[in-house]
């Protein structure tokens, strides 16, 4: 099972990963994109990465802006996969 | 372009709709499906039919949980065309 990382490790790699944020035990990305569909069509890339690793961002859909939120709620907190599955996320871009 | 429904008009428009609550300025409900892909599925059929009516839903997906949020911003309330969308997106269940 992956563990919490501490705030240092946390920094550490979100300093590594553009456009990500914290928020309390979660981090979390905002993508915007030029049409609604472009956006849906992330989403689907997106949920086929989530499930394949098993492991599932809130998906906040705002018409052309999508809000992906990571936590590992097992370890009660940010983890090695949270990183992981936003790095997939983000080279799922157009 | 669509006018504000009244309180009286949206409760009983709500009445009419299972599921359908009004939290403010939008109403809201959440559908439950057995997976995850199953969610994601049932979102896509939402986002065509969004496209179609040129009137896009807010989407909160929490795993297999999918909040649908509905609001006429051009019209600063709830209008008859959240409920048709309403409508047409209970029609998309499975």
């Amino acid at each position: 099972m992956a563990s919490m990382l501490s705030d240092i490790e946390i920094q550490r790699a979100l300093g590594a990963r553009t456009g990500w944020t914290r928020r309390g035990n979660a981090i979390t990305r905002t993508y915007e994109f030029p049409t609604f569909p472009a956006g849906i069509a992330f989403v689907n890339r997106v949920a086929e990465a989530a499930e394949k690793m098993d492991h599932h961002p809130d998906i906040d859909i705002r018409y052309t802006k999508v809000t992906c939120s990571l936590s590992t709620h097992s370890a009660g907190g940010i983890t090695q996969r949270d990183f992981k599955l936003a790095e997939a996320m983000d080279e799922l871009l157009p």
